[in-house]
């Protein structure tokens, strides 16, 4: 087949500067495949997974690295880093520390399913863990 | 355990407002649980893929909407639509048409793996089909 993949030799990066400086990054549970989340990741954090081997995001909202677990306890450990073929987002294989990468408990942020063409969802996914046991604010 | 998801009954819509009208979606082989790609929803992308069963994206690139498959054929059809926690991203469980998500011809886009802690990465998917021979220009 013919080659069209435009990849110098050696190491590719992800491409920070299209998205203000973000790649999206979505963790999947290495031994389930169950997608978990969708987060982000600058070029700091991006560079402290792949040295730590843990996944280090970039919170939007508190405008600072979100190391994963660093309330919750709740690490990720990366098995895999994959990157996309425009370089804009990267894919994790994570094992996921409690069983739980969400906020609200649930194994997967993507707990809930749209039925009747978007009218109306319920609830798919089964808390692991109480948040506010888990956060203490 | 305590309640704390903020969903008012009935339908919970994804919230354009938070990201310059964009939501992101991943797509998600509902066969292998293989993730396929990521692209972006506007609001009028995310209504018809409601309405239709078939993945409708918005091109950031190209400003318009982007019936996936338009031109390859590759359709996405639809089995289910997850939304995440803060409702800012979506997960779809698709039979991908065709084998391949990817315009450069892989199952995945995600078909490159890092490799010695960022230093090198390897191609790890498998060519599909050949991208000249499908997007004629």
């Amino acid at each position: 087949m013919s080659e069209t993949i435009n990849d110098k030799p050696g190491a590719i990066r992800p491409d920070f500067a299209k998205q203000d400086g973000l790649i999206a990054a979505i963790a999947q549970c290495v031994h389930t495949r169950e997608v978990l989340m969708l987060a982000w990741m600058n070029e700091e954090a991006y560079d402290e997974t792949l040295a730590t081997g843990r996944a280090v995001y970039y919170s939007r909202s508190r405008k600072k690295l979100w190391r994963k677990g660093e309330e919750s306890g709740n690490q990720q450990v990366v098995h895999d880093i994959r990157i996309d073929c425009d370089r804009d987002a990267v894919l994790l294989w994570v094992d996921q520390k409690g069983g739980a990468a969400c906020h609200e408990g649930f194994s997967s942020c993507f707990f809930r399913k749209m039925t009747e063409k978007g009218a109306s969802h319920e609830v798919i996914g089964e808390r692991v863990f109480d948040p506010k046991a888990v956060y203490k604010k």
